[in-house]
């Protein structure tokens, strides 16, 4: 008998599916990034099954981008893909809930992806889970076997490593932190609670916190530049003025610092994390936001300086972590 | 050469240092509960040294009591010697901070208890995560990978089992749930911030909420039971008078109750756990108080009904649990 051809490339694929971009990156196989693609998520697309086969669409063309880029032929060796979704996985890959997907609740990805991708090894888990892993093997956290990852985007993603290796919890949903309600009064938030963390410490908290501040007379410069409507200011707005000196914008995204910080102290009490990897978007506002994070978990994680410090950093790999741990793990056969 | 006698008996002992009581039993080698022994814990002594000193001079009377129903006798085999203590401890038995155990910061129990059992083996580690060992082990989480230990008494302690074993963390401070804050204008706690979790759904929860309802005039009768003055109105009474048909009562039960789901809520979020055990003195208010934490919990958890059913259910060993784990981990040399 001649040997069987590999199944796998050496080149291995890696997809984010974010509430605003699908994100795709190819290792080679020293694990260099090597290729990049990205395409819009359908948006407001209808629920249920067509809003999960258009999404799932917007990933096999990623993952085409890539081979195209990478000149993968079809008959030879394919990429194994690994594909990070947000929200409540199961194990077996299933979208249990999504507050910040909504549209895809119910999806079965593996059968929708996989399908797509015929003779390709995929392998699906949680956004924030992949970002955990890279970040822990070859990015901020390396070194650390306790570490918690925390993905600050449209709303927050988190992973969890505890002794060298990611948590997924009985049923694969460990991580969910942006659910965490930290103000039983608070906002409203998709999930259906209120007061969440991610409703303070995202994306979507900056937006909040700063046309609060807008109609508050605080952000006049702000509202300038964005039309003059108080209710158009957005995240992006407020972060770009902050860095560019504005006070009144440091002051909101010190505000969200705040909050991070918060909400990063009451995780120190539950899992005590070595290391703490801030991702995601928002983190291009930079040291305003970080510094401001740590201060306040500084300030008000339990036992203060009775307790060694906690390295809390900016994710090496930026917003493509996910992408790049999907990669990692598809090559590897499984989070490990 | 003779070999040597072997360190340890059959038996072992278990000792839970807790806010009111040291409290102590003997397993024999089938880990049944022989003997059991309790000493109040010494109350306001001074700061610093002094009062760790007295704490382990309690903890030896323990010791000794236990000995001397065992018949064990000075220079045959000794028991092995688990020691529970609550609060942050960190790798080498020292404890870091202690919200509820204020007197005895910076002691070093490896030192001090041990020194005072020559001959024994000691091993000291958090209450909490003794407590989530017995359960996970012989209690009523046994066969469960993934389990939360929810220990409700003064405060609020808390132990965690991930992929079947206990999780430490980084520098062995996981599992400090009682001190995630769930709401930053809460009242103030012990440990120095505001709205910790074990301001709300602890025995000192309960009695802080039982006060203010008893001043606000709905307890009549349970403040006549506790001398006529609303101030002197504890849980115990409230929760006597809730099983005992008061609807004043029951109502604030399930105030309690209503708390402990919330938190629950949140830490299923993070670390999803299979099985909740809920064990300490609180406990005792029964399915009033389990079946009020299990509707909220329903209701809050991320998910709801996409989610699968997460077991609460209460400790096996009720307080005993965490001397129960003590004693099983010093007899194994370690938590397993």
């Amino acid at each position: 008998m001649t040997p069987e051809p590999s199944a796998t490339a050496d080149v291995a694929f890696g997809i984010d599916i974010g509430g605003t971009k699908v994100l795709g990156v190819a290792l080679d196989a020293s694990d260099t990034t090597v290729a990049v693609a990205r395409v819009p998520t359908p948006s407001h697309p209808p629920r249920g099954p067509d809003a999960g086969v258009r999404v799932a669409d917007a990933v096999t063309e990623v993952v085409a981008r890539l081979s195209a880029e990478m000149s993968i032929a079809a008959g030879g060796p394919l990429p194994a893909v690994g594909v990070g979704a947000p929200g409540m996985l199961d194990r077996r890959g299933r979208l249990r809930f999504s507050p910040n997907l909504p549209q895809a609740h119910g999806v079965d990805w593996n059968e929708l992806i996989g399908g797509r991708l015929p003779g390709q090894r995929v392998l699906i888990e949680n956004d924030a889970n992949f970002a955990a892993l890279a970040e822990h093997r070859l990015g901020a956290a390396r070194g650390f076997d306790d570490v918690l990852m925390v993905t600050l985007g449209t709303g927050i993603g988190g992973g969890l490593v505890v002794g060298g290796r990611v948590l997924l919890g009985a049923n694969g949903f460990a991580g969910e932190i942006g659910h965490m309600v930290v103000d039983p009064a608070g906002p409203p938030c998709p999930c259906g609670r209120r007061g969440c963390w991610e409703r303070y410490a995202s994306g979507g908290g900056l937006g909040l916190l700063a046309r609060e501040a807008a109609m508050a007379g605080k952000l006049p410069e702000v509202v300038r530049v964005s039309g003059g409507d108080p209710e158009s200011v957005r995240g992006e707005h407020v972060t770009a003025a902050a860095m560019a000196g504005d006070d009144g914008a440091r002051a909101v995204v010190e505000q969200v610092g705040w909050w991070i910080g918060f909400g990063l102290a009451n995780l120190a009490c539950v899992v005590d994390p070595a290391c703490i990897v801030l991702g995601g978007g928002l983190i291009s506002a930079g040291d305003i936001l970080l510094d401001a994070a740590r201060r306040a978990f500084d300030a008000l994680v339990e036992g203060g300086t009775a307790r060694p410090p906690t390295a809390i950093v900016a994710a090496a790999f930026g917003e493509q972590a996910g992408a790049v741990g999907a990669a990692l793990a598809a090559r590897h056969g499984g989070l490990w």
